[in-house]
């Protein structure tokens, strides 16, 4: 028998599993790339933002140089935008990066960490990585049941993760609602607000996190620009705490962590104001065009706040990976979310016009034929 | 008191401390960004090769969608160069994504990782950051002592971190002594050979671990393409070990660690055998460059295999840290290697044959004024 190398909770992990790239469901499907739409990862179907391909082709000439490890040209961007401390700010190759550094940092093997049932896969994985054990709180309608999530708080908790807007469900929490949270939460307890989808909210339901961060010495609020922002292929995200918890984060994360593309095209995407509005239109756009399709075809979803939809394709626990099926045979790529529990569902990213249409039009031949 | 979050072995890491960025140096003394020599971080002083940067403005369309999580064509590439199933690889964020992967994927707080004095210092950050017990084994001739360092290994080490040549020494270990100390090891312990300097390596002196990762399942070989391919600010390096070890790391990876643009880049790169072919000889007569100096300033230097020669600039242990700031102050970057236990030394990178000589100058005018 070969030798097991490692921890049992390490060789237990299964990995993430992601969206499928285009090339790699052309070469499956032997289709052509250039038809393929993919709605699966949830990114910005405009793409890269104008202004942070021209900073890229400026940071271009340097690259044979290390990055700079305390990123202080981005920093200094984020302080102006956010109105904390240099000192406030984690930078992370993309939020997976503060997610695990978070986890990391703050849970040793066998101490507990609460997250919601349907929210996202790092949490378990990056808890798992860790040793910790994972302390899954029931879903209520699909969202957190915040209430649950405190009762949930063990003497041995120290992470919780909360999701807002939450993927894959898309549901969100009204302000007051983790206001109230954080005023109940133990201090020992690191609350990590994760706010990937905080720029599709329409502008009266958006809150001032920051405000929380200066109030609670125990909130971690990360943010990407993997969506709104159009920088998902590029790895950038970041983490804002006060320094008892930045420190430790800041201490073990790689040095090197976020690369030199990453920090210039970031420190103009957060800028870019006229791209962000522009991407939000078209989001809300698309979500009606979703919606309204799925209203048609009679089919059940869960009203959205993020830039995806999860969508209900059939009432048999294989209908997810069946319609998913046949969806990418005619070149369609979205998320089947059966390793989330939801075995009858779908996640379907928000695209462009087009891109929605085509996959409205396939959805519909195909429980047409049914 | 304020509350403090985190295990103990997290709260006790001393951050990285990596070389100056340019632009920092400049803001701190003064200093026109343009004139500043940067001879700090082991880079290659001819920047990303073209070939690479073609490949990058092709990728450049594709950013907003997230990178390939399993690296498909990356992965083809190495398979072809290597002659390793992909199944044998791990990419990383940076050789240090591997490094640090490892020690995340094999030892649990309390147990032991061996490495050398004046190895890495990401070794011991990493084997920090798990909590894991440092088994820092004296060096022999600012090398590693391969003998004594079997013998630290305790029933319960699962790590040993082995760099060849060695940073930031320079030191080399001959293929014999390695192949002796793998056969020696117990099985149930991971060994890392970090060969991001490997290509600097006279023909010679060239030697195949991947023929020895197919016969030992506990080797784990890494390089990186942030030295000898000028890929720094790209952030990519990669593993190659049998499936026990690079299925675990795998599983603990970020699923989007390593980001497009650096794939893209690093396809290119490893095709480019005349770019590796000419910065192997721009290193090679750059040493010659800095040794010759050396001798002339009857300047003590440890012989080096590297892109880096460590020199003593004098017999107090002030000695580093004050030429250093002498030289910062005359526009040079070099690596004071205090943090290393070698107060009295400084590392510094071979650069183009101008810097070499801009470092060389600054470096007599200082020594003649002490």
């Amino acid at each position: 028998m070969s030798i097991k190398f490692g921890p049992d909770y390490v060789r237990a992990i299964a990995p993430y599993q992601g969206g499928k790239p285009i090339a790699e469901v052309a070469r499956e499907f032997g289709l052509d790339e250039s038809k393929i739409v993919k709605l699966a990862s949830n990114e910005n179907p405009l793409g890269v933002p104008d202004s942070a391909k021209e900073a890229m082709a400026r940071a271009a000439s340097d690259l044979g140089r290390y990055p700079d490890a305390n990123g202080f040209e981005l920093k200094a961007t984020i302080t102006a935008k956010y109105g904390v401390p240099q000192e406030w700010i984690t930078l992370g190759n993309g939020s997976n990066d503060i997610l695990e550094l978070a986890a990391h940092a703050f849970v040793e093997p066998g101490q507990g960490v609460v997250f919601a049932q349907y929210s996202f896969a790092v949490y378990p994985l990056a808890t798992q990585a860790v040793g910790g054990r994972a302390i899954v709180v029931p879903a209520v309608a699909y969202g957190h049941d915040l209430d649950a999530m405190l009762a949930a708080i063990t003497p041995d908790t120290k992470l919780v993760f909360i999701a807002n807007p939450n993927n894959p469900t898309g549901t969100f929490l009204p302000a007051a609602a983790i206001e109230a949270f954080l005023k109940k939460v133990p201090a020992s307890v690191v609350v990590v607000l994760d706010e990937a989808y905080n720029e599709f909210l329409a502008p009266e339901l958006q809150y001032d996190s920051i405000a929380w961060v200066k109030q609670y010495p125990n909130l971690l609020v990360s943010r990407t620009l993997s969506k709104a922002y159009g920088l998902a292929g590029l790895r950038i995200g970041f983490g804002i705490a006060q320094p008892g918890i930045t420190d430790l984060l800041n201490r073990i994360r790689q040095p090197f962590n976020v690369n030199s593309m990453a920090q210039a095209a970031a420190i103009a995407a957060l800028n870019d104001t006229a791209f962000l509005q522009k991407s939000a239109t078209l989001n809300s756009d698309g979500y009606k065009q979703l919606t309204q399709a799925f209203n048609e075809l009679n089919l059940e979803f869960v009203p959205s706040f993020g830039n995806f939809v999860l969508v209900k394709v059939g009432n048999d626990d294989g209908a997810g990976a069946r319609i998913n099926l046949e969806l990418l045979k005619r070149g369609v790529i979205v998320r089947p979310v059966g390793n989330y529990g939801l075995p009858q569902w779908l996640r379907i990213s928000i695209g462009l016009p087009e891109e929605n249409a085509i996959f409205i039009a396939a959805l519909k031949s195909i429980l047409a034929a049914a």
